[in-house]
């Protein structure tokens, strides 16, 4: 089941969205519970994607790609292993709206993940449990000024800044139907009119596998519902500028767009 | 005017504390707007302070005291400047209760600290205008394991784990009766019934301004009513272990005491 959440001209709603992905169903609550349909029915194109989840905090795995920390960090991830960053819920940014750059932040580049969404409150889980914590799964595009990170230090900036962290287009809850150790996760660039695919990778690339990073993330920090873990980035990013368009991609999802613009 | 949160056995309710620290005026609303007293008075030591405020995040400024980078990082101040990072809501407790330390969170240590707390949400904030987004200040133990924190490189672990941000004891508004370019902050550490001082420093070794941090910090997030701004820890943290108390205080607002306890 599709889990969106949606500006309608009555009001913001969750919703459960069709398989075609043409039309939203209104619920009266959230999406971690079962839906209980308001009778309120939209087309999804006279409506509003706006992020899935509000999540109270991002708890995000970077350099879990070997390819993209050799690209990166110009090192092997046997030397440079994961690390373990937190982007705030201020960044949250939903489908089509615009990543804005601000003047000081340079490099900008997408990065293109599968992201899961806690849909309980849990600490300490085993990494064989996870799905059992876990709503759904959706997209998260974990936007960097490459120049930031590496002059601060720390990523909370370069990564955390408002509008850096679009997600959706909705949680998709059916996790039986993807082969988590084989999912192709693709971004598509779109720079003065020509659409480039610049990510194109695969979850078979991961140093940790989802469970073992909900374990480790989990021994330190309370996920609570709505919650959002980013798995790391594969290989392929790269430098947008006001004007261009980021489109991710990962089969049995969706597609999460948003364009880019000077701040 | 001190703003606090307490659990008493009619439930929890944000309070009005009285200059002494012995009474606390229930309050309909928070501590955001004019108090609405709801007539209710409790002894403070018939209830149990909370933090004082239910921040979104925290965003920290790190290395910005020359005396701590010289003693963390031992590098200068001018080769390693301040830094932004972010501890989630998640990690916050109040007043008296346990930091707990699990088993794989070495070295960790305490960090007293001046926080602010924003009033209203604000973006881009001029350095001179700090005082009007801020409600008020409290105090932070800034709590971090310093093994994981170079081993992580990220410090995301290492000061956002569960219980690792005590806040309190209160929000104090009257920003009027501080010399925040003078201002005292220690820390006691209590240890096998031995008290020593163990930071005795004054933010006027600080490296940035609270109105410089407050312009930096805005210029990336958006930041909401609750948010809290650590300001940078001074020089003299050192390592806690269970069994251990630790007691930060700031003249003008109290002291922030929290048992330390294996997880």
């Amino acid at each position: 089941m599709r889990f969106g959440r949606i500006a309608t001209p009555e009001g913001m709603t969750f919703a459960v969205i069709d398989d075609e992905g043409t039309t939203a169903k209104a619920i009266a609550g959230t999406p971690f519970t079962e839906p209980e349909y308001t009778g309120k029915e939209w087309a999804l194109e006279d409506v509003r994607l706006l992020a899935p989840t509000l999540p109270s905090k991002i708890v995000a795995v970077g350099r879990n790609y070997a390819d993209h920390v050799a690209e990166v960090f110009k090192q092997s991830a046997e030397h440079l292993p994961p690390t373990i960053f937190i982007k705030p819920s201020t960044c949250v940014v939903g489908p089509g709206a615009p990543i804005k750059i601000p003047d000081f932040a340079t490099g900008v580049e997408f990065e293109g993940e599968l992201a899961i969404v806690y849909g309980v409150p849990c600490k300490n889980v085993k990494a064989s449990e996870w799905k059992s914590v876990v709503r759904g799964v959706t997209i998260i595009n974990d936007v960097s000024s490459r120049d930031l990170q590496f002059q601060d230090g720390q990523w909370a900036r370069a990564k955390g800044m408002d509008t850096f962290g679009p997600i959706g287009p909705w949680i998709e809850t059916d996790l039986d139907k993807f082969d988590f150790e084989n999912l192709p996760i693709k971004a598509h660039l779109t720079h003065d009119g020509k659409t480039e695919t610049k990510q194109d990778s695969n979850s078979n690339q991961m140093i940790m596998s989802i469970g073992e990073m909900v374990e480790w993330v989990t021994a330190s920090f309370t996920m609570l519902p709505g919650d959002v873990q980013a798995t790391g980035s594969p290989a392929g990013t790269a430098v947008m500028v006001p004007g261009d368009y980021i489109e991710v991609e990962i089969p049995g999802i969706g597609s999460l767009g948003n364009p880019v613009e000077r701040a």
